[in-house]
């Protein structure tokens, strides 16, 4: 069971990932999510769920559309062991205070990209 | 992907987990290990794993030698959506302060047990 998947560089992981959730271009934003997730990558949080670099796409996308001008902000630094990572964000709305704590949790695969994360959400 | 067991009492749950960490005498603990993890649950933190409830059963023995005296108790209520679980504990020593702090994520199968535990650890 043990995978000894190493995270090289668990913030630049979350730093795209992060980036992918805050880019409103179509492109690059796909381009992020193609560096950052699996093919069959799949997210669920409490409200919503996306499967594979298209369904996370569009799920983001949409996420995008319901809160314009907010960015996702990290809290804290990752921390990871073996395949599996832990880390905090906030969404925060242009020039105001956080609406929204996330705490996601994230299997890797070999290639350090996530092929599975949890979302949980806590309101601040 | 969305699979939808719900977790009908949490609290239980992670209840009767903490419950089989603390629990020394060896056919209480294999019986609570059975009610909360699946046949082959797996759990990996920093520093140990176990595979499959035997697996499971005598990687806390270990934990138990190892930290005589001492408890795991619950840190705040456990957050769970979808079959995703997460919940947070502390290692006390007897009429002490705690000596760490866990956060725990869980998958459940249909069955509402424990099928695969990610533990990740801070200093207190």
């Amino acid at each position: 069971m043990t995978n000894t998947t190493n995270i090289p560089d668990s913030a630049a992981l979350v730093g795209n990932y992060l980036a992918a959730w805050n880019e409103t271009d179509a492109q690059r934003r796909r381009e992020l999510i193609d560096r950052t997730f699996t093919d069959h990558a799949t997210y669920l949080d409490p409200l919503m769920s996306g499967e594979g670099r298209g369904g996370i796409d569009a799920m983001i996308a949409a996420v995008q559309e319901k809160y314009p001008g907010h960015v996702f902000v990290a809290v804290g630094a990752p921390d990871a062991h073996h395949d599996r990572i832990r880390f905090s964000w906030h969404l925060v709305p242009d020039g105001g205070e956080p609406i929204a704590l996330g705490i996601d949790f994230g299997e890797l695969a070999e290639d350090g990209r996530l092929r599975c994360v949890t979302g949980f959400l806590e309101h601040v």
